[in-house]
């Protein structure tokens, strides 16, 4: 049987990404809130020197630090690495605090609603994400690129748990719906952990619906990087939405539309998302698929 | 007769609001677009420091800069009170290329529509807005606490003009709707201020609706000034929305909703603008009134 004992809230790993900073400073205000009888509840902000500056990160993006190669490079220097590796002491599997969960808040400026991005394909992970789902079918499954355990991303630190991300909200703001979408997120996945603990048997596996990233599409740029065109009107906000071969993608400067080149439907993540500007994503193509989801309880 | 000789087209005065930025490259590629036969144009990128870090400023929020004083205060230095100066001795009534109009193009995460925001109160910049809110109904028009020539903007650089602010719209993104709005506001200007210069008789006065920003309400805040509440959902996106006293205006951590505590009806704008949770502002208190343009051609 699965036991979990201790479960981390993060919040401010971008540190722009004001819903999640508000979120920790709630709970650890009032901790009864994450607080559940049979594992105990961390409320963490990441990345408090950018939150501080209201920026995504100082010197490199912390969520692509904790990949297992750089956390062992003592060489590598700068605020964000030093940062990941403390944090990984602190969290990580053999550290001072070793958490079995972990919960990453994040907001996204595309018309994202609300996604959970699973730390791994592991049963137990897309079960909780299947979970969130059925609770309220309006939340996504979103499975990354690398939704392997030896992903840079913090959430990689523990084997079970999710990244929620919510959008569209501009970085640098609060939103009550946001906040309040998020919130349920976080209590709906800590009530899961406790039922797990409890031996509460897990729901029967059922086809659930995800999003699988494939890969990226960059902005057309000129020889500078300067962007030549920008999301299609029709494709804006449209996240999530199937884009057939032909369909609309692009506007460049003279008002021409740049068409979908590809030969499959897809369906694109992360459209206009602030942040992947410079990171070269205008978007995410991912496949929709229908999963079964096997009965093990191997995380 | 008003006679204009020169108009300076200005974006990125914050460098992260990328509509001007955007609308700026493009005229500088497309001239043409923005050449009347009647007077020069000059493209202007503000603040480029500020644009290649995508922030609204490196040392100082570049268009509160522009105050008289500060602009003869030699003692000031940083980047954007030397910026500030440059841009004057450039633009300004006895600069090398002294502009006779500014529009200076400003985007905002508040739910804002299409806003201009007259240079001043005199008739002529007055009708100029009236003007662009007759062709666009929905073209709302504010003016700003500080609707005098010696503000501390750049738009009080010249006698003529107005900013275009548009949103919502997050920092550091480009929205096609939004750039749309922009450039098409910008085009009307232009042709105005070409009118203008052929003596084209000018529209007979008629009352018209404006905003006059009277005060800032700040968040409520602890001791630290960490936020103790955010703006109410009932509230949010409501700009320009009437707002009666015991109103709700924020909800708190807990989830109580704080009340509007003024005794007179106002009309809240810049409603959870990020640029302004470090300025102590939450949201602007607008009086809607009524107006008559007088029919002088005085600027």
């Amino acid at each position: 049987m699965i036991k979990i004992k201790r479960v981390a809230i993060v919040g401010g790993t971008h540190g722009n990404e004001w819903t999640g900073v508000y979120l920790i400073q709630k709970f650890q205000q009032y901790p009864e809130l994450v607080q559940r009888s049979s594992f105990e509840t961390l409320s963490l902000i990441a990345n408090p020197q950018a939150v501080a500056v209201n920026r995504r990160y100082v010197d490199r993006d912390l969520n692509r630090c904790f990949d297992r190669h750089d956390l062992a490079n003592q060489e590598l220097v700068g605020y964000e690495n030093n940062l990941a590796k403390e944090i990984a002491a602190r969290l990580g599997a053999n550290g001072t605090e070793p958490v079995d969960a972990i919960i990453d808040l994040h907001s996204t400026t595309a018309n994202m609603g609300a996604t959970i991005i699973p730390i791994s394909r592991s049963p137990v992970n897309l079960r909780l994400a299947s979970h969130l789902s059925d609770l309220n079918p309006t939340v996504r499954i979103y499975l990354g690129i690398h939704s392997e355990q030896d992903s840079p991303m913090l959430r990689s630190l523990a084997p079970l748990g999710c990244t929620v991300e919510v959008g569209p909200i501009a970085q640098g703001i609060l939103n009550a719906h946001i906040l309040a979408q998020t919130e349920s997120l976080v209590l709906a996945i800590l009530d899961y952990f406790d039922q797990l603990n409890q031996g509460v048997s897990l729901p029967p596996s059922s086809p659930v619906t995800i999003y699988q990233a494939m890969q990226t599409i960059d902005y057309p740029r000129n020889g500078r990087g300067d962007l030549k065109a920008i999301i299609h009107p029709d494709r804006q906000g449209q996240d999530y939405q199937c884009m057939k071969p032909g369909a609309p993608l692009f506007l460049d400067l003279q008002g021409k539309t740049i068409y979908y080149a590809g030969d499959s439907t897809i369906f694109p993540a992360f459209i206009n998302e602030a942040a992947y500007y410079e990171k070269g994503i205008a978007m995410v193509i991912t496949e929709k698929r229908a999963i079964t989801i096997s009965s093990s309880e191997i995380i």
